[in-house]
């Protein structure tokens, strides 16, 4: 059976992906370049998507710096250093209906190829911040999909599996390290700068390193 | 008050806009091109948006030939000579998705300038076999656009107009003729091949020449 997976090139979605493959899904990975500054992702989604081995990758640009809004696709600084547990609120890292746009770009994408089931590798848990990461987000995206399409009005269900939305950081990694999976392949820093190498103090390098340590596991990006 | 319009360059969404603006919308035009075929129609849409006087026009890039699914982005014939009124079934030229990525756009850019109302020419009376024309998807979407934002969450509600969901051609015709609208700025042909001038055959050619017949007024593209 045809899955969407959405595919970032971090280390979620690579996760997602596998789970996905281990339950009998035929992976047809969707990475979206979006303007986003830490462009190092798409390299990364390149390297995942051969040590998956999946059936097709399709690369989309759609430019959302024009649109802004957000500290990863615009000039200014991305957070350091914060308490990423503590804080509250939503962070400037959010993208304005990001999931909202990679989601239908999938449905798109299910609809012509007749697949049922889109991956998406969020996370209500780490990242309780950012809206279109929960799930009544994802309940009223499909649905809207069985509204919004050719079968669905002929009666077909599409299904959006978040294999790690009620999931820690450390279970994510728990999960992948039993899939044998190679996260040195992965890049999760936001940092525009900080070109292959993780920067160490954004919230997506604290939050990583952090699950790593309670994971009690090595991160390979890091001993490089 | 802001008001996102998706402006193709076509008859409806050069209406639709027309009527936001007289209900005292300031617009803000979102084109997107989207790999279609007919590509005289940004070259539309941008005179349209002259001819409003708009606030902002975003032109956005996706190329969803990719995806495929279409008549109108793959190679094939879109269909010529229908009896479009009779026809059954959901045309060739459906866009798998379409108006889902368009509004998921258009939602990124509302939130982003802090808009709550987007303006779409959908139409469901003409083109009843489109499924992301209904009203059904509209609500659905709103319901979406409210849990997948920011200020979705915040309480703020989020509102798709659709000036002409329930109208026929030739009712829109004579809206947009009342607002002194120059339909000879527009492109509704769907013929690639047809580069400014109307093919006359394809489905969008038949029903505007009908529209302009029922409102009993002469089309300028035609008499050209």
């Amino acid at each position: 059976m045809r899955a969407i997976v959405l595919l970032s090139g971090g280390l979620d979605s690579y996760t997602a992906a596998a789970i996905a493959q281990s339950e009998g899904f035929e992976i047809y990975a969707l990475t979206v370049s979006y303007g986003q500054r830490h462009a190092a992702e798409l390299e990364a989604a390149r390297r995942v998507v051969r040590a998956l081995g999946v059936a097709r990758h399709l690369e989309l640009a759609i430019d959302l710096r024009a649109i802004g809004g957000s500290s990863l696709t615009s000039v200014g600084e991305v957070p350091r250093d914060r308490d990423v547990a503590a804080a509250s609120g939503i962070p400037s890292t959010y993208v304005p209906a990001r999931n909202t746009i990679f989601l239908s770009l999938a449905l798109a994408w299910a609809e012509a190829i007749e697949a049922r089931d889109t991956v998406m590798g969020v996370n209500a848990l780490d990242y309780s911040g950012y809206p279109d990461c929960r799930p009544e987000f994802i309940r009223a995206f499909e649905a809207l999909a069985s509204v919004a399409t050719r079968v669905g009005i002929g009666g077909a269900r599409f299904r959006i599996h978040t294999p790690l939305i009620a999931l820690s950081k450390a279970d994510i990694i728990r999960r992948g390290l039993a899939l044998h999976l190679d996260y040195g392949l992965t890049h999760s820093c936001y940092d525009p700068q900080a070109a292959g190498a993780p920067c160490g103090r954004c919230d997506s390098c604290l939050l990583r390193a952090k699950g790593f340590a309670q994971a009690g596991a090595a991160d390979p990006l890091v001993m490089r």
